[in-house]
Parts: C-alpha cells; structure tokens; sequence
C-alpha cells in the first residue's frame, strides 16, 4: 500500500460516525487557542512589530525563539547556542533538507524497520536506497552495512531514529541502545538524525538522554557533535504555525540556512514570534497537561486491547506519544482488513506495511489514541478485535 | 561574487544611515496591518475555525483560498478552477518544488541573462546548466538549445521566465515576445515557468496577457497548458504570512502536491485564512495604494537618474515592479564599487553579475526603489552618481 493510497483512504475518514485511529495529528483539545488570538492581540497593535513580523525575515529564524530553544535544549543536556538553531517550518521540512543535504540517488540511509512514513517520503525525491538498524537488537556489522552500500553504488549516508515514542511503534531506545546507535555512527562516520517530535511527551518511566545530549557528551562540544536534532512545536503546541527546528553543529547550521533559502527563504515570523510568546509562557504547563491528556488515552486503548484482544496479537505499550503498534496473527493482512473495518466496525488506522521499506509487516497496523475520547477509543478497540476474531 | 557573499553583505545594510537600493523587499507601510490583526481576531474568536486553522491542513492548500485565487485567475484570462491552484510558502518555494520535479544533474534550464537570483538558487540543489533564452529579441534555434543541452548529458526541462517588471531588469515582455516563448516552449517540447511575483504592480502602459492565458487560449484548456504560473501575495499584501500559489494543470498540480506533502505537510493554514480574509476583503484596493505608492518611488529614481547620470550610462525604463536596471559605462565594476558606495555615498544595491550564470554583467547593477523615500532616493542616487563619475 502506497503512501498515495493510504492518504487517498484516510480522506475517507473524514466521514461522520468512523472513529479515527489512523492520523497521527494531536488533539485540538489541547490547542492554547486564547493565548494565540491574545499572542497575534499583542504582536499586531505594535506597529514596528507588527511591519517587522510581516515582512520578510532571516532564513535562520526568530532569534528570540532560536535563544529559547538552545536555553531549552540546554536544560536537556544539550550544550546549545542560538547559532546551533535554525527555525524550519515543521520538522518534516528538516527531514527533507537533510534529505537533499546528504542524499545522492543510490546512497544509502539506515533506518529502522518500521520507521516513519514521513521521512521516507522526505528523502525520496534524492533517491536513497535503505538498509535496517536494529539499535539494541543488534546490528548488522559496520563492514557489513557499508558493504551493502558500496555494492549499490553509493554509500550510507546517516542513520535515521526516532527514539522515543517512535512513529509508527510507540517504542523507545534504551540508553543502551543510544549508546550502540552512536557507537556505530562513529565506526560508519556517518551523522545521525534524531527526530523528536514526540520526545517531549512522556507519561511514566524515566526519560532517556536524547542522542543529542550523549553525543555531546561523548565529544564535549555541540559543534563536533554527530547528531542532528529535529524538533517541533507540533504535537506539544500547535502543529497549524508550521514551527519546528534543527539543533545542530554551527557548520550543519550553516549548510541547512542556505537550503532554507533556497527552498522558502524564512518561515512565517509572525508565526515564530506567536510560538515564542507561546513558549515562554507556558511550556511546561501546556505540556504536563497534554501528557495528562493522552495518558488517559492510551489507558484506555492498552486496556481494551488488554479486553478483546485475539489469541496470536500483540501490542507495544508506549511510555509516551501518540501511537500503539499492533502485530495481528499470522496471516491476517491489515491492508485487507482496513476497508472491512471502515465499513463493519466504523473503525479506522493505518496498515503497518505503510512503515517498512521493504514489504513486510504486513501483518501490522498502527493505531493512534490521540483524538477519540476514552468511550470511543474502549468502543472502537472492541469492534476492531471482534472484526480480527471474525477474520 | 556568490549569493552567500552578497547575503553577508546585505548584513551590513542594517546599518542606520544607509539608504538601501539593494533589496527587493515591500515597504512595510503598505502591510494591512489593523485588517491582518483584525483577521486573526474573528478567526481565532470561533473556536472551530480556530481548532482547524491550528490543526495540520491538505497539502493543496485552504479551499476557499484556493478558490479566490482561480476566480482572480480567471478575470485575468486563465480558465482556472480550485483544482488548477496549490498553494505554496511564497512562490520562492514553488520555485524550489518545480526544480525538483524536472531537473535531474545535468539537464538544462532556460533562462533570461540576467536572471532571478533566487531562481538559481531553487534551481542550484538540482544541478542543472543554464542555456540562455532572449524572447523577443532572438533566441537561439531550438535545435541548437537542443544540441547544447544534449551535449551536455542531460535535455532542455523548461523555460523560466519573469515577463512582467522582471527581477532584476524591471522589463516587461511584449506580446510578441511571450507567443515567441510559447512558440519556443512548443518546440521544445517543454513546459514555461511563468514567475508573475510583480504582475499585479503595473502602473503605467497596457497589460500583457499572462504567459499562462495566452497558452490557454492556443490550446483551449488549462489542462492542455504547457505555462505553470507561481503568484504571490508577497508583493501586494505582505510576505510574513508566506502564502503564494502556482496556477497549472491538474496534472502537474497533483505531481506538485505530492512534493508538497513530503517537503512540509502543508503552509500554515490560519495563515491561509487570514490571506483569504484580506484578499477577498480589499485585495483590488490595496494593489492600487502598492501602485500609487511604488510609482512615485520609481517616478523619483528615473528623474535623479536622467538628472545625474553620466555619460555611457544606461537604464531600464520600468513600468512596474520594483526594479530598475543599470548600465554602467564600460570598464566599471559593479561589485568593486559596492563597498565604496556603502561607505562613502552611504548608498547600497546589488551587483548585477549575481544575475547571470556566467560572469557577465560586471558592468550592471540593480537598484530597488521599495523602501526609500523620494527625498532619500532623490538624494541617493545623486550621490551615486557623483561616486560613478569620480570612478
């Protein structure tokens, strides 16, 4: 199933009485909607501001949002400075100017397997081939993957994760895994892209260092650091600004402004200013309170699940984000299924073989908790597994 | 001198004191300041239309932007309808999107010496060559574009050009130059990208059809079309929001909202609705205060032209837009004399061999009248001038 296709069905869900389980877009529940009007309020009845925040602007970004993000990022642990920041609009344009930074056709990007749909289709257009890591599951060899790459007639070009709360899994790296990941960047000499769009919601557990965090741990110096950190505003703030960022060495910093203009010149500083105001304002509130939010949710699924659940299916329980994996009994094709589960069960999600490069997992699916209530999500997740024990 | 240098010393330009013919940026007194702030006000004031405008959006583009845009489109002779329209962050980025659709390392782009600084660099990432197209005034035949490109490794993908007030020469393409393009096009089998960032800022002479109408009109259809448009409200209503659009067949559009989609999702959808608000609410007006106000601008620079200018000196005669072209006499180096006006006429603009492809034009600049007034203008360019005779 093509991401085309797959786009092209969840059109359908935009139907009333279908209880979506398939787009991975954050509640608009949690959207500080009063505090933006207030934000775009202030911005505009001063008016240099206001001419400034409607003008064009650097390709870097908002300055006062770059320092607040390098002052957030420091307190992860990453030793950043403004000049380590550039502004992109959403992470999944980072995805694809480093996509178009590293790629050439017949290149190799590792990634995992499943991964996110998103990035594959950002680093499409420079024609990758793909290999798998597996971190903390156990790697091919470092020989081994740069071999696979030279007889393809390119070379592996960066390692792609989502370390926490992964999209399409809900799964996280242990520290372990981290370190393996970095160690074997190191051997491949190759960056690493660290996309956290959901690290920041986190339920229970202990939060993990990002690899951003250990590896300028391990090289004392953000700008010798190997890994490039993609965020965003998206999932804790408001995805609709279009505000996301790269933190990164000042030399990737550099490169990635020239692609920034290239490719749109600056985001919308209106926009960035409004997400600075936002920010600082409420950070950690609007987070603890969309942490609060889709706990509840993702209870609610990882119970009925625990319910109705057929003999032969398992499931990931995410310590944080938006999307549990599921893995249906041998044989059963979610593909097949999804249609039948729009029409007989109202119920829908995303084929997991959508997530893998090569085929498989086709027995999987995806299932997102981040916009139907509790009753919803504990009916639909009965219906979906009487479907499946009906199949 | 390369675009990063003459980005770096755009820099510079921020000093007080400067008067700045260099960029080619709106007069912020021209924002619809009260009304954008206004916009925002009702549309965040409904919690729906808030919700939605915050939410991840199509990749086509807000509807009824996307609607407005094809009845515009149609008053000016383009039977377009909302599924001819994608809207992109500026036009900047439609530039980008058509780069990667056509070019592959190698292949040829068409362009007008000089050309558009931030086409080349959308187009840069892409790797092509540049052959030189001259509508009107004598292009090359088809079968030597041909041979060049050929020759080259690669095949001619498409034409590019700027036929109203063009960056960076203020010259407009006559009648029979665009149907010589189009001829052009039609031989070569290749589609035109019709650059229009300035067509609505006429404010003298008689409007030409768009490259775009006129291609409707030899084949009958829009779909059947070989021009694709890319519009901008940058110019007319402000570039903070980043909302422009590329007008084309559906087929092309839909290739482009795939690309779309991988590069960022989607343009800021309140952005979009607030661009909507302004444009349906007073769009004719606010192009007649841009006209009125950049005419006098221009008004001012060509009488202190003709006032100061010295011998063997030329220039463009532009009837909109916001560009005049210079000519100096031989001999004389644009980029060597930048930092001596900067520094001792306090007078900036740029360079015009950054607009060519191949080292020409040492002897041309371009001066912007946008941001100065007319006393500042009248003012700097007599300085300029006196700096040209001294050289």
């Amino acid at each position: 199933m093509r991401a085309s296709e797959i786009r092209e069905l969840l059109k359908l869900l935009e139907k009333p009485g279908i209880t979506s389980f398939a787009g991975g877009v954050p509640d608009p529940a949690l959207f500080p909607i009063a505090r933006v009007n207030a934000a775009y309020a202030t911005t505009l009845a001063d008016e240099k501001t206001a001419a400034s925040g409607l003008q064009y602007s650097t390709s870097e970004g908002y300055a006062p949002l770059r320092a607040w993000i390098a002052s957030r990022m420091r307190s992860e642990g990453v030793p950043a400075q403004r000049e380590n920041i550039l502004i992109t609009s959403g992470s999944q344009q980072a995805l694809e100017f480093l996509g178009k930074l590293f790629l050439d056709a017949g290149d190799t990007a590792l990634v995992t397997a499943p991964t996110y749909l998103g990035a594959l289709q950002a680093f499409a257009a420079y024609e990758p081939r793909y290999d798998t890591v597996r971190p903390g599951t156990g790697n091919e060899t470092p020989d081994v993957l740069r071999a696979n790459a030279t007889a393809n007639g390119g070379a592996a070009k960066f390692i792609y994760l989502v370390p926490d709360f992964a999209n399409p899994t809900g799964e996280t790296l242990s520290r372990a895994a981290r370190e393996q990941a970095l160690a074997l960047a190191g051997e491949l000499d190759v960056p690493i892209i660290e996309d956290a769009a959901y690290a920041a919601l986190r339920f229970e557990g202990e939060a993990q260092p990002s690899l951003q965090a250990l590896s300028c741990a391990r090289h004392g110096d953000i700008n010798q650091s190997r890994v490039i950190y993609c965020g965003t505003f998206s999932k804790t703030l408001t995805p609709g600004l279009r505000v996301g960022w790269v933190c990164a060495s000042e030399a990737i910093i550099r490169r990635l402004v020239l692609i920034k203009q290239a490719c749109d010149l600056n985001s919308s500083l209106i926009n960035q200013m409004i997400m600075h105001g936002l920010a600082e304002g409420d950070f950690d509130g609007q987070v603890a309170r969309a942490r609060t939010h889709y706990r509840a949710r993702r209870d609610a699924m990882l119970d009925a699940l625990a319910a109705a659940a057929v003999p032969g299916m398992t499931w990931t329980r995410p310590e944080g984000g938006l999307f549990v994996w599921v893995t249906l009994p041998d044989g059963i094709d979610a593909a097949d299924l999804l249609p039948r589960a729009i029409e007989e069960a109202g119920v829908a999600f995303v084929p997991g073989g959508a997530f893998f490069t090569d085929g498989s997992g086709r027995n999987t699916l995806r299932l997102s908790y981040s916009l139907a209530g509790e009753d919803q999500i504990r009916a639909g997740i009965a219906k979906l597994c009487a479907l499946i024990t009906a199949a």
